[in-house]
C-alpha cells in the first residue's frame, strides 16, 4: 500500500494504521503477559501456587535479603506420586511383572516356583504374599545379570508398548502437568532440577530428559551394585543382584549428599518416604521450601493418604502441618492433572 | 577535529584516517584471532594439542558425520596427577597428616599408638610402614565422626593456610594451567566437565567450583558411608568410618554409571588407576577421546611413570600406545605447567 502525501484520505488511513498498530501492540503485550506472567497455568489461584511464586520471587530478586545465587538454587523432586502417578502399583513394578511374563519362555522352572508361578497365573496378590523375599526374587530376576545398556534398552522398549490399566495410555502420559509447569518455572528462574526417587536410577534415566527435561546425571535413584567386566572383548557394566542404596526415607538425604554434595533449596514429595529429604532441605540456613502433594482426587487421579500401602502420607503430613510446609490438595489446587484430560 | 569540505589538506587527512581505521581493524582481528583461535595458549603446537582440537572440531561441527549433540558431550577428568600435582604425596594425604597434628591435643592416647605416634614425631615413613591398616586408621581418625558440614569447613580452613613443601604455595596453586585451559575449551564447546577421582568427593567439592569451574554435583570421588541423624534437634549427615566406594580402577566406570548414567565422550587421566575409565569411555559407539598426562618434567613438576609408588603409569601406557590414545609429554607439550611460573 502506497500512501502519497497529498491524498485527501490519507489522514483517516494513517489514524486507522495507528489504531491497528496500537491494537497489535496491546495483543502482543497481553500474549506476553499470559506467557510470562502466568507460568503455572494449570495451578488454581490458591495458597499453594501463591507460596511457590512468593518463594521463587524471594530467592531470585537481587535486592532482597533472601536472594540466593543461581548455583545454589537446587530443587529436588521425588518421582512416584510427585511427578507421575503410582497407582494401582508403582510403575516400575508393572515393568517387573511384564518382564517376568516376557522372560518366562526362557525360564520353564518358573512354572513351579513362587513368586513367578503366581505372576504367570495373573495372581499378583498371591505373588506379593511372599513379602520382601518374593519382591527381592522378582527384582533379581528382572534387574540383574544384564549390562546397563541392555537394561536401558528393555526399559525403552517397555515404555513404547506398555499401557496403564486404567487409562490405556503409555505410563509416561501419567505425569502431572502442574508439576511439569513447576519444573519449567523453576528452571526458568535459574534452578537446577533433580529427581531423588526410591525408583531405580537405571529405570528412570532412559526417559527423564524427554519427559521432564531432566538429564540422566540429575536423576538419583535406588541402585544395585555394578560389575565392570569384559564381555566379547568389550568392557561392560553388569547389573549385579545386590542392593547398593535404597533411595528412600533416610536414604534420600544421604543420596543427595553423595550425588549433589550440597543441601537443596527446595524439596518436593508426596509421602513419608520423602520426610527426611524435606527435613534435611529445610534445616539449611536462609529461606527454604518444602511441598507435599496430597492425593485427594479419586476422579481424575486417586485419593489416598495415611493408610495407603503405596505412598502413605502420615508422619510427613503431621510434620508439614506443624512446620508450615506447603500441602497441595490435588483436587483443589490443580485445574488439570494430566495433559491428556 | 572538524573537517571542512574545501580544506586543501583534507584529502591527505582522510587517507591518514582511513589508514588508522584499517590498522585498528587489523589489530582487533589479530587480537580476536589470538583470543578465539588460540584457546589452548599454554599448549605447544604439537600432536597432543592438534588431536584435542581435531576431536572437538569433529564432534561440534554440525555437518560432519562425527557430530554429537551437546547433551551427550560428557568429559571426565581424573584429579590427582591430571588436574593438579600429586607429589611428594597425594595432597589429601597431606591434609590427613596436618589434621592428625591439629587433633593430637585432644588425643593424648595417640602418643603411644601407631601410626599416630610416628606422624606426631614427624616420621611419615615409619607411619606408612603399617601398610593399609595404618592408612585406614588415619582415614577413620580424620574423615569420620563429624558432620559433612564440619568436614567441609575443615577442608576450606586447611586450604587457606597449608603450603606445599616444595613450592611454599597453597595446594590449589599447583593446578595445571594447560588443563584449566582444556576444561574451559571443552565447556566453551558445549561439554559438561566432571571430575572422577580416587580422592574423596567431600574433600574436593568445597573448592572445585572456584579452582576448576566444576560444581560439587559434577565431582565424583571415593565416598565413605553417611548416617542421617538428629544432632541438637537438627538433622545432620555424619561421616561414618566405613568405605562406600573406592573411585579408582574398575571403580571409576562404576562410579560414572552410578552418577552420570551415560558413557562419557572423552576421558582424561594420568595413571593405571584411570585405565578402566578410558577403556569404558572409548568402547562407546562413534568418535571417542582418551588422553593420558605423562609426568616427564622433573624441573617444573616431577618425572615418574612405571615404577612410581604414586600415580604409576604402566599398563595404561602400554594400552595407550596400542590403541592410539593421546599421550601428553608434559615437558614437550606444555609451555607452562603452573600459572605462577
Amino acid at each position: 500500500m502506497k500512501a502519497t502525501k497529498h491524498n485527501p484520505g490519507s489522514g483517516r488511513r494513517d489514524r486507522m494504521l495507528l489504531s491497528l498498530a496500537l491494537f497489535t501492540v496491546c495483543l502482543l503485550w497481553a500474549f506476553a503477559r499470559t506467557a510470562i506472567g502466568q507460568p503455572l497455568a494449570s495451578w488454581s489461584d490458591g495458597p499453594a501456587k501463591k507460596a511457590i511464586v512468593q518463594f521463587v520471587t524471594a530467592v531470585t530478586t537481587e535486592d532482597l535479603p533472601t536472594f540466593v545465587i543461581p548455583s545454589e538454587r537446587i530443587a529436588v523432586f521425588d518421582n512416584d506420586g510427585t511427578l507421575w502417578s503410582e497407582q494401582p502399583l508403582y510403575f516400575q513394578f508393572m515393568f517387573v511383572l511384564d518382564r517376568i511374563k516376557a522372560m518366562a519362555p526362557q525360564h520353564p522352572e518358573w512354572n513351579d516356583r513362587e513368586p513367578f508361578k503366581s505372576i504367570l497365573a495373573g495372581d499378583i496378590e498371591a505373588a506379593l504374599a511372599g513379602g520382601e523375599q518374593a519382591i527381592a526374587a522378582m527384582m533379581v530376576a528382572t534387574h540383574s545379570g544384564m549390562t546397563t545398556d541392555e537394561f536401558q534398552a528393555q526399559v525403552v522398549a517397555w515404555l513404547a508398548t506398555a499401557r496403564h490399566p486404567r487409562f490405556n495410555r503409555p505410563y509416561t502420559d501419567l505425569v502431572y502437568r502442574p508439576m511439569l509447569e513447576l519444573l519449567n518455572y523453576l528452571r526458568e528462574n535459574g534452578f537446577k532440577t533433580f529427581i531423588v526417587s526410591g525408583g531405580g536410577s537405571e529405570f528412570m534415566r532412559p526417559w527423564t530428559q524427554k519427559v521432564y527435561g531432566i538429564p540422566p546425571e540429575q536423576v538419583i535413584g535406588s541402585q544395585g551394585k555394578l560389575g565392570f567386566e569384559m564381555r566379547d572383548g568389550q568392557p561392560a557394566l553388569v547389573k549385579l543382584p545386590q542392593i547398593d542404596l535404597i533411595d528412600d526415607k533416610a536414604g534420600k538425604p544421604v543420596a543427595i549428599q553423595k550425588h549433589i554434595g550440597r543441601r537443596p533449596l527446595a524439596a518436593f514429595g508426596n509421602s513419608d518416604g520423602d520426610l527426611e529429604m524435606l527435613q534435611w532441605t529445610t534445616s539449611g540456613p536462609g529461606l527454604r521450601f518444602a511441598l507435599l502433594v496430597h492425593h485427594t482426587d479419586s476422579e481424575r487421579e486417586w485419593a489416598y493418604d495415611r493408610q495407603s500401602p503405596i505412598g502413605a502420607l502420615d508422619k510427613a503430613w503431621d510434620e508439614a502441618k506443624a512446620k508450615g510446609w506447603i500441602l497441595v490438595d490435588m483436587r483443589r489446587d490443580w485445574k488439570k492433572v494430566y495433559a491428556f484430560e
